[in-house]
């Protein structure tokens, strides 16, 4: 269809592929090319990554400037990395050449926040490219955070945002469940949260958004990462937990201001959670506090979440934004 | 402070009043200035309307032209009437001159769902004198309609939208209950809405709103209005019902697609009601169900949310906008 949103998919790990699928599906959106750094993957119709068969005639590349010169996407979806420094040059590109990018890299959800140098580069890049890039997702991107940012809207006041997400692991994809540790020993996820390579990406940025939605002021953001330990045996479609060994994480990010705690979003996932669920209390005036049954479902709702995401970005004024700036993503056909 | 929004309160009913009041304790708004109708209003400070004590400064005038040329404001909000043709000259004397507007009128949050040729005279007017009009509110504007369409952005399909608000009526102010019907005589409620002066406004415009966020494509929009009978006596602090005579009243807005239907919000506002409540389904992939314990309270909310649109109103390009076309009201200070 001639009139809808060329699109280029840049990574093709589990999101970028949840997302190019659903983007087949879409007639506001014409899936144009797919790029991957894994040789792996490059040279592949992709619907071979997708476990489809026959083709959809979309061959994987490997060099991202060849393929925007090559399609002249309107918009990419950017799945390669859950940190900036990673995706930089990738959203240099893109931008540069005028695409919009939407991007679940977490870090990207409040670029400034860690990497305020690298945010003001993408910005200059986007608005003399003419292209509007944001980051968004699930977690960060919706459940903790934008949910009850929008809920603030029917607030006098707001003191306090508290917020409880509970995954069960189990349910979900294998390298989740190797992500949150379940499996290992407690020394083993130590040395791993030590070496920052342990807990759910993205908990600041949430309560950062947060923060500069409702104008908090905090003075420090912090995250907290411990295992969860077994307490029986338990068994996944992939792995065997062993009562002791880890079941997976729990992190809490916190937002304090003047010794309080204002914004605390407790993250707990693990295999054989109870009660899976996404509890969101806004103590203020008035007092709003809501329960979703079973919480939303990550990899599911993220690739929705980009997908329904670009029709903002195309009409949206060039630039880096924030999901603040922008009316909110609703489900697209 | 010479940076704040200089704001015109239009209407001083509960809902006018009670955003004025919200608007004086807003750093980033200044309310210049209060406009009614009432010529037992005209000429009294604010404060005394407000129940406080001292004076606010702010004589209530009764001449809408002569406060826009006086006042210059920024903004107005527009809290006198749920239908649009009250509101119309208003709305157009508003723009005309420049001066952005929020209004909880209930039929602006679709405005050319019923009125499509005076929303295209609002926007032209608002268009030509640079301002920017919305409609918004909690029922209609937030609790059935904008939570789930800001939901759905997290799902690939959405099959269905069912809402449910439960309220009890004793709790809210007596006008409201009076507007329910409480204590009427079951034949005095059906002749009320025979004349259609019964049942809440806005529940065709919350589905409207649902049906061109999420693309549905509606065949049909109806609403039905029916009482809520009391099973026992009840009393509140404003009124007694008698068993057998109407407690409330129950609004169920629908919308079908060849004879399916697609949306359905139930709308229960009663005295005595038990577990009020307001509840979402999404049914689609994945189905996001959610309660929210309570329910949103009504006037404080609404309130709240006018105050809390200005913000992005001001940023907004001029024309007559619904919430769709901005970006997320939240908490201002």
């Amino acid at each position: 269809v001639s009139s809808s949103l060329r699109l280029l998919s840049v990574g093709l790990g589990p999101i970028g592929l949840a997302a190019a699928e659903l983007a087949l599906a879409k007639r506001s959106v014409a899936l144009v090319g797919a790029v991957d750094v894994d040789p792996g993957k490059q040279g592949l119709d992709l619907a071979v990554l997708l476990g489809r068969p026959g083709a959809v005639g979309i061959e994987v590349e490997g060099e991202l400037a060849a393929a925007i010169e090559r399609h002249r996407p309107d918009a990419a979806l950017l799945c390669t990395s859950s940190f900036l420094p990673d995706v930089h040059e990738s959203l240099l590109l893109l931008a540069a050449a005028g695409v919009d990018v939407v991007t679940p890299c977490e870090e990207m959800l409040v670029p400034d926040f860690q990497h305020p140098d690298l945010a003001a580069a993408i910005d200059r890049v986007a608005l003399a490219g003419g292209a509007t890039v944001v980051g968004t997702g699930v977690n960060p991107g919706f459940v903790l955070d934008l949910l009850p940012i929008v809920a603030s809207g029917a607030c006098r006041v707001v003191r306090r945002v508290l917020g409880r997400r509970v995954v069960d692991a189990a349910t979900r994809r294998e390298p989740l469940q190797r992500k949150v540790g379940a499996g290992l020993e407690p020394a083993e996820f130590e040395a791993r949260v030590r070496g920052g390579r342990m807990g759910h990406q993205g908990m600041r940025e949430s309560v950062a958004l947060i923060d500069r939605a409702l104008g908090f002021g905090l003075d420090s953001i912090t995250q907290s990462v411990h295992p969860v330990l077994a307490e029986r045996e338990l068994s996944t479609r992939f792995l065997e937990v062993r009562r002791g060994q880890v079941a997976g994480v729990h992190n809490v990010g916190t937002g304090r201001r003047g010794g309080e705690t204002v914004v605390e979003l407790d993250l707990q996932m693990y295999v054989g959670a109870v009660n899976p669920r996404d509890e969101i209390e806004l103590e203020g005036d008035p007092t709003l506090k809501w329960t979703l049954e079973g919480g939303v479902p990550g990899d599911i709702a993220t690739a929705a979440i980009l997908v329904n995401t670009l029709a903002r970005v195309a009409e949206a004024t060039p630039g880096l934004k924030t999901i603040l700036d922008l009316p909110p993503a609703r489900r697209v056909g």
